[in-house]
């Protein structure tokens, strides 16, 4: 088994555990170098659920803060093991993961161990399978099993965020508009009615969608419709007797679920609609004080996020719960994924200010 | 080897030809059954290619006609062997090839036998593949090889036609009609172009498009212009980069393969076009004098062929020719496929009465 430093510095650290590969479903190797790792520190209370490692600090202060990532990679691609890479006369580390999220898990591994006096109880989470369907995300999974881990009174996700300060997330749905008519052969069409021309008004009204910008604690969230897949056909000679448009609705965290699902209904009014999946969004919660104060500390912009992340699952807990982490999410899952060395090096700073002062 | 009694009368001989199966590409048995049955006849000559068999009388008449049909069906699905059912009291062959089209090839093999001194020269063909791709196509694998076979004034295919004359064939032409985009998260939709919602135009467009009805030697052609196909996507939070329709446009028979694609290029102006698959149709012919004199005899009514059939082979060298065999086409590749006895005996009558007069 490989074993971790912690006192290499987040960057090497980073370089560390993405040359370990840890694609989901596959975590194990990483989750017991993890766990090793931070089971020599007397100050951490470590539990392990399946490939989940919390470490917690329990040292009686007023107010504890969760502070979670995930372990687990999109496939690799060529892309391991990483290398220093300039760009613009900046260094980077280059390589699967070191956006996605291991330089975001390298900060607060490196802070777990270094950190014997946090200011603030600190219960720290490690988790596998967040790049693949919900049923096996680790912190759902431990959230569920251990609910009595999930208190806390403030929560930070070290998903990329350009190591500024994202605020909670949108919500996500998805459906099926469907069209149904009656199969014919084409050389005789009038006989049947066709399908795929039955759905021009459904891309028509994605066409001229407007998507609203919605204000929720002073971030304005950028809402959007958007057709993701669409599938018709029997073959070259037959026409067809249904279509089919996936749709997913992206909604600011000030809506719910019924809202969104009302909202899609009205759009595709006259088709059939069916909801196939749906995530509520995140508040950003930065009304809270100590979401100011964390936010004060970092010296960080707060800006919305419009992808949904797992602090939509703090949120339901009704914890105020941040993105903050190295990297540029639109490198994430992307084959030159890479994160400046020095986004690194603020986070863990920014993280070790609010925790010790 | 099966042996096939061509004195049995058409339908006994639908019946025995319709449970040899023959699906394309295993149409071996039936045509060396066919083989060995018409070579006992002094009045034919018979060749053979491939699995095609030709067989002719060369009486010195001053005019010849070919008649074929097609050995091979769509695959079986519990129908077969056939049998005989009633509906509304009308006797029925039932099964996979009654309609399309053994019913028709029984006639002409019935006939093949029988007419020893026909009033004008007969080409009888028999080919494989008409049921598949364009370069398997028994009848145009013997068109190129032997174009002296293909010497002929008129020229009759039993396929389905409900007993009654139908004349040429509408053309046919797939285009596939693109449009391209710019991939994203579907989180941060605003920051692709999405390739399905940019497709809207071309569904609108063929949802109001008004299909001409052709004129064409006094036969009335309907046009269509129909969406067989549609995809798009890339997974279920990607903005789609690419969608695409493939478009099938039938065509009249007096318009070029030229003037469809230009009809397609105008339609869709602005997007991607690329034409796929083509085949011209086949004007009726039926102001050729052999044609009015074999309408006349059959007593049959002329009607305009929708679908695309081996006629536009015989057309395209020159010769009329038309549609004439026993079957309702809705009827072929049915599960329910099944002929009225009555159809098949009108149309051996009709076919002896003109070669005999």
């Amino acid at each position: 088994m490989p074993s971790l430093d912690l006192s290499a510095g987040a960057v090497q650290l980073t370089r560390a555990i993405c040359d370990i590969p840890s694609v989901s479903g596959d975590e194990t190797t990483l989750a017991d170098a993890i766990e090793e790792a931070v089971s020599a520190f007397a100050h951490l209370e470590v539990i392990r659920h399946g490939n989940t490692i919390v470490a917690r600090t329990d040292l009686g202060r007023a107010q504890r803060v969760a502070i979670a990532g995930h372990i687990d990679t999109v496939p690799i691609n060529d892309n391991v093991p990483t290398k220093d890479v300039e760009i613009d006369g900046a260094p980077y580390l280059w390589g699967r993961g070191t956006v996605d999220m291991k330089g975001g898990t390298a900060v607060q591994l490196t802070l777990a161990a270094e950190l014997t006096e946090p200011s603030i109880d600190i219960t720290w989470m490690w988790y596998d399978n967040e790049e693949v369907e919900a049923s096996k995300n680790g912190l759902a999974i431990l959230a569920a099993a251990r609910p009595d881990l999930f208190q806390a009174d403030f929560a930070i996700l070290g998903e990329p965020s350009n190591g500024e300060v994202e605020g909670g997330c949108n919500g996500t749905m998805r459906a099926l508009v469907r069209t149904t008519g009656v199969r014919a052969h084409a050389a005789r069409a009038w006989i049947g009615e066709n399908a795929i021309h039955a759905a021009a008004p459904i891309l028509t009204r994605l066409a001229e969608y407007r998507a609203k910008e919605v204000p929720v604690d002073g971030l304005l969230y950028r809402e959007s419709m958007s057709a993701v897949r669409i599938a018709g056909g029997v073959a070259g000679n037959v026409i067809p007797d249904a279509c089919e448009v996936e749709v997913n609705y992206r909604f600011a965290p000030s809506k719910t679920a019924a809202d969104a699902e009302e909202h899609i209904r009205n759009l595709f009014d006259g088709f059939d609609v069916e909801i196939t999946d749906s995530a509520e969004g995140a508040r950003p919660g930065l009304d809270a004080p100590i979401a100011r104060d964390f936010v004060l500390a970092v010296g960080a912009e707060p800006r919305p996020k419009y992808g949904w992340t797992d602090v939509a699952r703090f949120s339901a807990l009704g914890i105020p719960a941040v993105n903050y982490g190295p990297g540029d999410p639109h490198l994430a899952h992307h084959d030159e994924e890479r994160v400046p060395l020095a986004q690194i090096e603020d986070v863990e700073r920014g993280l070790r200010t609010w925790l010790t002062r």
